[in-house]
C-alpha cells in the first residue's frame, strides 16, 4: 500500500464526504436546482455541558476557500458508475461561492443556535456539510471540554497530555488548538506545536527510569541535561523517589522545577511530597500531578487543598470521556426563499436565516440569547458575522488564534458562575426566539401541515 | 494561516509525538544507552467489551519503514533551544532498524496480551510510543466496537455513516479500514472508499426532500437518476412516505431498493411499512433503519421481530460512546537483556520478551491464552508473529485488508457464544501466565524490591 494511503492529503479534502452528498448534488445538477439555499450547523442538546464554545471555524474557512476535485478525485468518483460526465465536467469547475456566518471562535453558546449558517446555491451548501459538521463538532466539543478542565485547575497550568489515546492524528492536532483557544496551558503535541505555534512541555516516562540501574541516576542525567524539568518520582517507591530529588539538588547542585506524580493516592502522596520538599528548604520545587484526570478529580483535589501546582491531562479530556460528541445538525432552513423545516417532533429545526442576540445585565455579565429573524433590529449583541463573502473570508474571518483565545476568557468571565461551573446549571441559560421568528416558525409549520406544502400533498398509493 | 498548516504531511509523521520523547531520546545518545530494549503495547482492562480485535498494525509498519526527520522537522526542533547540534545530527540520519512482533490485524486478544512487541535500541523503541499507541488504540478500539455492532445485526448488511461527527479526520479513514476488518459491509467515506478499495454506500438526507415543493417529486427525480435506490421516508408523515414510495413504483414503474427511516418509533414504523409495502406487492423493497443505532438497539430491535433488512450506524460506533478509549499502555519490558518493570500494583507489566498461545478444543473453539516467555516451548497456537525485521517488513507483515477481514471472521466463529454476546461474559476468557514468565515475573519484581535494584539503592536525602 503506498505511503499515501494513510493520511488525507489537502488536496484530497473534497473527498471528504459521504457519498450522498455527491448523488444529491448530479440530482440538483440534473434537476436544474440551484437557488440559494439556507443551512444551519447548531446542537440541538447539551449532555454533561453548561455551554458549548465555538470552535472550528478557521479549518472550515480553509476548506471552503481550498474546495477543489482534483483529477484524482474525479477518477475515482468516475469509477463508481453512479455519476455522467457532465456531472464530472461540472465538479471539475466547482468552486464555493457562498456566504459565512459564524460565531466568533471563543464564543459561549447554546443549544439551537446556529454556530454557523452556510448561504448557498443549494448543491453547494449541501455538499460541505460532511466536512463542517465534523470539524465544528470535534472541535467545538473538545474546546469545550477543555474549558471546564480549565475552569476547575484554578488557574494552575494544565498541559495537553492525550495525543496518545485520542482518535487518530488529527483529533489531537486539532484539539491542541482547541485547548489553545480553551485556555490550556501548552501541549506535548509537538506536531501541533509546529504548526501552530504552541507552547510544547514534557517529562519523562516511567520506561526512562527503569532503563537505568538506579533511579538516582536517571534523575541525575535528566537533569544535568535539562536544567529546571521536572522529574517523575512515582516509578518505584513515590516518596524514596521525592528524596532523591531533594538529594540531587542539595548534594549535587542541579536544579530541578518539579517532581511529577502520576499514579497512586495522589492527596496522600501529593501532601507528603509537598512536606518532603519543604522540610528540605525546596519549597520552589513544584508538584506536578498527571493520570486518568479530568475536570471532577481536578476540582476534587483542590476542593481539599492537595498541594498540586500545575495539571497534565490526556485521555479524558481527549475523547471527551463523558460525552464522545455533541449532537450537532446541518439542516436546511430556507430554500429559494422559502423557510424550509423538518416536521418531527425531535428533530425539528428554526426556519430561515437567523441572527443571535446576547443581552446583558449591567455589570456585564450574559443574561439571556434571543434567537432572531436576520432581518430584525433586535436589542442586545448580536453573535453572528459574516465571516465569507462569495467564497472569499472577510475581515472578520481572518481573525488569529489569539484573539480567539483572548475572546474566550473575556466571554467566559461574563457568563454566570452556575454556567461556568462543573455541575448542571439550575436554571440552564436562557435562550428565546424573538416574536418575529416565532411567528415564521409557526406560519413555516402551519405551511407545510395544512397549507400547500408536500405533507398535504394527495398521496395516490392504496392506503 | 497556510493550507499546510491543518493537516498532518506524510513526511511530517515524525513530529507527530510528545515531547518527551525526544527529550529522553537525546538523553539516551547523551549517556549512550543503545542497547536493545523490548516495549510491550497491551490493553489493561476491557471496558463493556468481552474481547479486542487487533487493528492498525499496518498503518504502524508504514510509519515505521517511512520514518524521518525531514528538515523542516529539525528547523523546528532546532528552534526550542532543548536540542543541541550534534543530536539534531543524529536525528536527521534516524532510522527505524528495530523489529516487531505483533498479532495478525482481526485477531481477537484479551488484557495483558501483547498486541505488539517492539525489539530495538531504546531510543527508537521509545521515540515510536506515541504513534503506536496513537494508532493501535484507536483502531483496535474501533475495531472491537464495530464487531459487536456486526455481531448484533445477525448478517444483516451495516453500513458506516459515522464520519460526520467522529473525531477529525483521520478517525473516520482508520475506522473505515478498521470497520472492514470487523465485518461492516460499506461505508459513505469517499475518501476511504478511494484510499482503501472500500464499497461505499447512501441514501439521501432530510433536506433534499424539504428542498422539492413535494414529497414525491424528490422521490421521482432521484429514483430516476439511481434506480434501485433507498429513499427517506420521514421528512414529513413517514407511512405517507411509504405510499409515495408504493406510487412511484406502481404507477411511474420506478425501481426502488429500499426506505429508510432515520426517526420516529422503529418498531411500529418498520411494522407498519412492511405491512404497506407487502400489500402493495412490493416485497422485494427492503428496510433500511438509521438513526442513534448501536449493537444494543439493533440486538433489541431484532430479538423483537422487527422487520428491518439492514442498518446505517454512525456515531456511537464511530466514537465509541459507550468506552471511547481503550486502556493501553506501552511498557519496557526488558533493556539490555534485562527484564524491567514498574512495580506500581495498579499499573505493573510483564518482563522480558513474550510469547501468547490460544488453546483450542476438539472442535477448535478458543478456550484459553497462555502467555508465554518468548523463549520457551508451548502447547498452543502462538499467536505473536515477526512482522517486522531490521526495519523491513517481513511476508506476515504485508498481508492485505482482504486476509484480515477474512482472519476476524474466522477467529470470532472460533471464540465461544459467551464472548461474542453483547452482556459482559461470565466467566471472563481465561488468559494466565506460563510457569516460566511467573517465574521471571517473581524474579523481577524480588530483584526490584530486594536485590541489587534500583527500588533498594540507598536514598541519601534527609527522611
Amino acid at each position: 500500500m503506498p505511503a499515501s494511503a494513510s493520511w488525507m492529503r489537502p488536496d484530497q479534502t473534497a473527498l471528504f464526504t459521504d457519498l450522498y452528498q455527491l448523488t444529491m448534488l448530479q440530482a440538483y445538477v440534473r434537476e436544474g436546482m440551484h437557488e440559494e439555499a439556507v443551512f444551519d450547523l447548531f446542537v440541538r442538546r447539551l449532555k454533561h455541558r453548561n455551554y458549548l464554545l465555538a470552535c472550528g471555524l478557521d479549518t472550515v474557512l480553509e476548506f471552503l476557500e481550498t474546495l477543489r476535485f482534483s483529477d484524482e478525485a474525479l477518477g475515482y468518483l468516475a469509477s463508481l458508475d453512479l455519476f455522467r460526465p457532465d456531472f464530472l465536467d461540472f465538479l471539475a469547475d466547482f468552486r464555493f461561492t457562498g456566504s459565512v456566518y459564524a460565531l466568533r471562535e471563543g464564543t459561549p453558546f447554546f443549544p439551537d443556535e446556529p454556530v454557523l449558517q452556510v448561504v448557498a446555491p443549494i448543491g453547494q451548501a449541501q455538499l460541505v456539510e460532511t466536512f463542517l459538521l465534523n470539524q465544528i463538532t470535534f472541535q467545538t466539543g473538545i474546546a469545550s471540554k477543555a474549558s471546564r478542565v480549565v475552569h476547575a485547575a484554578q488557574g494552575r497550568p494544565v498541559a495537553d497530555f492525550g495525543m496518545r489515546r485520542m482518535h487518530g492524528v488529527d483529533a489531537p492536532l486539532k484539539a491542541a488548538r482547541a485547548y489553545y483557544i480553551a485556555g490550556i496551558a501548552s501541549t506535548s503535541n509537538l506536531l501541533a506545536g509546529h504548526l501552530y505555534g504552541l507552547k510544547v512541555t514534557g517529562t519523562m516516562a516511567h520506561s526512562y527510569i527503569e532503563a537505568h540501574d538506579h533511579e538516582a541516576d536517571a534523575f541525575r542525567a535528566f537533569a544535568e541535561l535539562y536544567p529546571g524539568t521536572t522529574l517523575l518520582v512515582d516509578t518505584y517507591d513515590t516518596l524514596d523517589g521525592v528524596r532523591r530529588v531533594v538529594d540531587l539538588v542539595r548534594t549535587h547542585g542541579l536544579r530541578v522545577g518539579a517532581i511529577r506524580l502520576d499514579s497512586g493516592d495522589l492527596d496522600t502522596l501529593a501532601r507528603q511530597a509537598r512536606q518532603i520538599l519543604d522540610e528540605a528548604g525546596l519549597a520552589d520545587v513544584r508538584i506536578f500531578a498527571s493520570g486518568s484526570l479530568d475536570e471532577h478529580r481536578i476540582a476534587r483535589l483542590l476542593a481539599q487543598g492537595i498541594p498540586i501546582d500545575a495539571f497534565g491531562v490526556g485521555t479524558r479530556m481527549g475523547t471527551m470521556a463523558d460525552a464522545p460528541y455533541l449532537d450537532t445538525a446541518y439542516k436546511l432552513s430556507a430554500y429559494a426563499g422559502t423557510p424550509r423545516m423538518k416536521l418531527s417532533a425531535q428533530k425539528s429545526n428554526l426556519p430561515g436565516r437567523k441572527q443571535v442576540y446576547r443581552l446583558r445585565d449591567a455589570s456585564g455579565l450574559a443574561v439571556q440569547d434571543v434567537i432572531a429573524t436576520a432581518d430584525e433590529a433586535h436589542e442586545g449583541e448580536p453573535l453572528l458575522e459574516c465571516v465569507m463573502r462569495d467564497g472569499v473570508r472577510t475581515e472578520a474571518g481572518r481573525r488569529s488564534l489569539d484573539e480567539a483565545r483572548a475572546h474566550a476568557q473575556d466571554e467566559l468571565q461574563r457568563l454566570p458562575e452556575r454556567l461556568r461551573a462543573l455541575d448542571p446549571a439550575d436554571p440552564p441559560y436562557p435562550v428565546v426566539l424573538s416574536e418575529a421568528l416565532q411567528a415564521r416558525l409557526d406560519q413555516t409549520r402551519h405551511r407545510l401541515e395544512n397549507g400547500a406544502g408536500p405533507a398535504n400533498e394527495a398521496v395516490n398509493a392504496p392506503r
